[in-house]
């Protein structure tokens, strides 16, 4: 399920807040209707916003009248400066724009030859992406047992990417290869992107997926019913994994009853020159926490928390499975102190 | 708050499942009512289950019209099998009802003097349900120190007893006592028992509170925002506590970063004869994950776990509040071992 597109001109996606009542397309025409979707979550997950970004700045490019280059890069850095104002946390939005406005500077030409150029390479991240995920879940597989029952939090999968998503690639290869496993999603409150977004595009494809609220994971993990937990990230730093509010507790209870816990993440989502303490998470709005969807849960003028992510020490994390392979926690640690990872432009 | 109450023939009750949007009192005629009002959980919460079924059985008594002591005693004994299939987890359920037809049985004389014998034990239990909270209140509060803030899931406040609570009530008393104290509320998913009662009742009280959504727990306490958690319980047995599902999962979270965790209950949900193995966890419908109140939240047809309840070993317990004071592990490990505990008829 391929989940952006660049359509003559304009972006289009599937808005995912509706999901999965309706697959509704959208079409996105300039960088404020991709700041706006962002912000709005119609479009979320690290690696897709990291793609979503790249378009966003296309579209720039497209819809720029200018005829000078300094003119288009001064475009260009307005719009990333938009963009960045999107979502704190994951590190591909970030990423996503340096990649785009560093291959801009460094195509030679005018304002005509840029404007090919930015669109060719955000066309370029999204394939790379689908190709990356691939690679996460071949190398992930190897990992999974026939009749393992994994549980996963969020959604890391197509939704989240590209396509194939990452955390659930892993899952797609090994059900490709015949093992027979189940999925346990978390509901993931409070946007519930388990409950619409994983059970949907697990059951679209035929792979058995069991749906539970957030708090029934421990119980689960101690009557035996998991074997292996994986999840995504948004971002990857020397010390930690920063994803969806609820993955550390989740990797607690995976230590606490020896479950392996794995995160699956491109390396275009490490951010290694980080330690957790220098990342911004982001607090969303109270009205996510005391509404599901459009009914009220909780009286009104509550005071709310509201963190989007959260913040796993590595010490929780057994592998980190990544394009590249599997990485133990300590091969990680050693090519995180070495700097030789996560040096994607 | 006294959320029940026997008002000349009927049992009036707060329905508790369109909380916090009104508040609803409702009255039950018979003990098919009552039955239902308990299924459907309109009343919830332990030691409220019990006195609820010991007015149930004196709606039977008051209704019927039977002339000799045998048919009443028969009548009562159906009434008490109705109850019993309600809901299989809170053994206060089951303590209330062989209260009252132990009562019923040990009393000497004809039908009339039975129906009067069954209302007098079910209006005292209903007000030793509040002494009882008070006194677990009194000596909770011994473990809260000023400025602390206490996490706390599902709802074990007035509306899970019949006035005051039991985790609530030593809230209530160290902020009688003038300690300024903050609560965080787990929303408590499925039901939103935190979300939609034990918001509600604190706000009311004037004590703060703040809403989270049981995911973000973990990341609260490794931000060092929860210094005690304390929870009620529906069933405390010799090797464990069950309670809302959830709890087991809060349990680990703080005995990893080393935060107290305390169980509030009165003796009544002892039931030191049992192990964790011997108790029914009432599996319920599917619907109430599916859906949040009226709002569909995932696909159809996903497959759905909904265990109502969990088990906390007795490692993650740093000391269970009983109306006879403050247990620590130890001690009631002993005292349950001894068969000096729970001997409540």
């Amino acid at each position: 399920m391929r989940t952006i597109e660049w359509r003559d001109g304009v972006v289009a996606t599937i808005d995912q807040t509706v999901l999965p009542d309706k697959e509704v397309w959208i079409e996105l025409r300039d960088i404020g209707e991709m700041a706006s979707a962002l912000k709005e979550m119609k479009m979320r997950g690290a690696p897709l916003i990291g793609v979503a970004a790249a378009y966003g700045l296309a579209l720039t490019a497209y819809n720029s009248k200018v005829e000078s280059r300094e003119d288009l890069l001064r475009e260009l850095e307005e719009s990333a400066e938009t963009l960045r104002m999107t979502r704190p946390t994951a590190v591909n939005l970030f990423w996503g724009i340096e990649r785009i406005v560093n291959k801009a500077k460094e195509t030679r030409g005018g304002a005509q030859k840029l404007r090919q150029t930015v669109l060719a390479e955000a066309e370029k991240m999204a394939d790379e992406d689908v190709d990356v995920n691939r690679r996460i879940g071949k190398h992930g597989s190897n990992l999974i047992s026939d009749g393992d029952i994994i549980l996963t939090h969020c959604n890391a999968g197509s939704l989240a990417t590209v396509d194939y998503g990452t955390a659930l690639a892993v899952v797609r290869v090994a059900w490709e290869e015949g093992k027979r496993i189940k999925v346990i999603a978390d509901e993931t409150r409070p946007k519930l992107q388990g409950a619409r977004l994983t059970v949907y595009e697990l059951a679209r494809d035929g792979i058995p997926v069991t749906l539970i609220t957030d708090n029934m994971a421990g119980y689960l993990m101690s009557k035996g019913f998991v074997q292996k937990v994986i999840v995504g990230a948004d971002r990857v730093v020397r010390d930690a994994v920063i994803n969806k509010i609820g993955t550390y507790t989740v990797a607690i209870l995976a230590h606490e009853h020896g479950i392996p816990f794995y995160v699956a993440a491109p390396t275009s989502t490490f951010d290694l020159s980080k330690e957790s303490d220098d990342v911004t998470i982001e607090e969303r709005d109270p009205n996510e926490v005391t509404f599901v969807r459009s009914v009220r849960v909780a009286p009104e003028d509550v005071e709310v928390m509201n963190p989007a992510f959260d913040i796993t020490p590595l010490k929780y994390v057994d592998a980190i499975i990544c394009e590249d392979g599997v990485l133990s926690r300590e091969e990680f640690q050693r090519l995180a102190e070495k700097g030789t990872l996560g040096t994607a432009p």
